[in-house]
């Protein structure tokens, strides 16, 4: 057992407020009336501070999709069976998702994690293989895993990250796929809101009226059954939680300790960077948030967070769908701090004083 | 006086309903539960019924920087004075300004049309020169431009999206660079909108709150002054617009007779489309939104539009800032519907009845 996550976490410092006036004093001097381009001028102040400065020629840009099954499918949570888990994991070898297509568009580099699929895929050497174990337990009868389980796939999440770190990645995205995962994602969510989980409960993939109704009541017996103890992260992620959650917080925190800028995507993502915010509140200043997804749980992350999604486009896929527009976003607004002309440089004249 | 605008209205037709239908039983046969993708879906349709189902394997894209001077910023409307015009047309052309980091990120060509900028710019070639006058003269004491003035722009914008179309452009976007342009833009939405100058009026570049107060007054007394013909739309766009506005209504217009997915920036942009819709209100649906400016007068162009803008980024530049994002997803959203796998194709499971 490392935990090697849990040693070096205090890696993961703040960044420096003044680092911050210097950024948006370097974007003042571009050629455009102040704050012009907005949230574009945010993205590039945090993108600045957390990389001291230092912009890259290339971006190199990785999305990391964190597959793992739930035996919380059991109980009837998804509008889809659990062998879809392990079908759209070879989709995405094969490049026919979604996630494939976008990322492609916005020149970001996908990689796929089996860190706890029901199901064999030695044949698949693209894949990077992580299994934990085949899938989580029931959480609604007993905890979804070990505290030592939860811990291994912390530490997968984190090692990739300290890989990327290596190669030199300008920025990471994290996205998920695990049929059932809607329900951990939104049980976690709902125990650190403080919320009914009849508000922060959503239909997932698509379940009707009676499977939303089941999957509120399987929240709730989760969360009263295994007593999850919201002062010690671990044992909330391993009782109440999932394998690929726990690898994007490893991987999350893994980011925030090499200052390397991580974009986060919906619900999944949202519990796992939850999780992530609640080991070392630090790691706020290397989340970038994406989209706002369909499940009303996602509010609760953007709330702990202090930090509004990016846009709303009405997803609900995961995947990382959201993540690779964000990456795509945040490039483009440290593009802008990095490579426009200044006034000075360009021979345009200042503003008036009306 | 040719015209040709206006000669060739007819050719700008509705979409059939049944195409979208068609499109949307498409996207829910590809690996991800129906309406998944949400708004990228609902783009995905609207692309896939203009272009008639004709994806390309490259796309070609490219955004329009129409620039023109304003005799209004006599009356000191904008925080900038009338040279900073010229300038950023240089600017332009050497990819210092803003514009130019993210067309270039997100892969559109960029090309710059002087129609009405007080200078001379014949050591550009690059620059495409369509200029009709050093500017307009100022709308706060008689009309902008002559009708004939008006329809040649108009011509201006027609006649390069006939080019493009030619060329085999697969989207195009239009921006605006025109010191002092908000206020006829603010003028023109005013207008439509039926709504007193004083809601639709913003600081446009950054003007204090006397400059801001002087501009609502100025659109007032334009208005007045030259009581332009709402039923009229080029009597109003000759007398309270501009020659950009005029270029960018011009070539809304050849891109919808083209059937090519136009997409619309700012304010200026809006005002532009309004004109359009007016003319010919079938321009509607070869017209995408982008982002939602912090000018409170674009809210009316989306209620005539009656579609929402994508994203709010708390953006104010123009310049095409927002079309060259707005046409990166647009991209992104018919790629996901031509080149992702079917549950079919990937042998993925579909939907349980729960």
């Amino acid at each position: 057992m490392s935990k090697d996550y849990e040693k070096h976490t205090y890696l993961i410092q703040a960044v420096m407020p003044k680092r911050l006036q210097v950024a948006q004093n370097h974007l003042d001097s571009l050629t455009k009336p102040p704050g012009s381009l907005g949230i574009l001028e945010d993205l590039a102040c945090r993108f600045a501070a957390l990389r001291e400065d230092s912009f890259p020629t290339q971006y190199k840009k990785s999305l990391f999709v964190f597959a793992a099954d739930h035996g919380v499918v059991a109980e009837k949570v998804s509008a889809y069976p659990s062998e879809v888990t392990g079908q759209m994991l070879r989709n995405f070898i094969e490049a026919g998702a979604a996630i494939n297509v976008l990322a492609d568009h916005f020149d970001v580099n996908v990689e796929v994690v089996d860190i706890g699929v029901n199901g064999d895929f030695k044949d698949l050497p693209k894949l990077i293989h992580r299994k934990i174990s085949r899938g989580t337990a029931n959480m609604a009868k007993g905890p979804a895993m070990t505290r030592q389980q939860a811990e291994q796939a912390l530490d997968v999440g984190w090692h990739l990250a300290m890989d990327e770190a290596r190669k030199g990645v300008d920025i990471i995205g994290v996205g998920d796929m695990g049929i059932g995962n809607t329900t951990p994602s939104s049980a976690i969510l709902s125990l650190y809101g403080e919320t009914d989980p009849e508000k922060s409960t959503g239909r997932g993939t698509g379940v009707n009226d009676a499977g939303l109704k089941r999957k509120i009541k399987v929240i709730a017996q989760a969360i009263r059954c295994n007593e999850p103890n919201g002062y010690d992260p671990v044992d909330v992620l391993a009782k109440i939680g999932g394998l690929e959650i726990a690898g994007i917080t490893g991987m999350i925190l893994g980011c925030a300790a090499n200052r390397i800028p991580v974009v986060v995507d919906g619900l999944a993502s949202a519990a796992g960077a939850m999780i992530a915010l609640k080991l070392s509140p630090n790691v706020a200043d290397a989340i970038f948030t994406s989209h706002k997804s369909v499940e009303p749980g996602h509010q609760i992350f953007f709330d702990v967070l202090q930090s509004p999604p990016l846009f709303d486009f009405r997803m609900r896929l995961g995947e990382g769908t959201g993540s690779v527009i964000g990456i795509s976003l945040l490039e483009a607004a440290a593009k802008i701090y990095s490579r426009m002309a200044t006034f000075q440089s360009a021979g345009v004249s200042g503003k008036e004083k009306f």
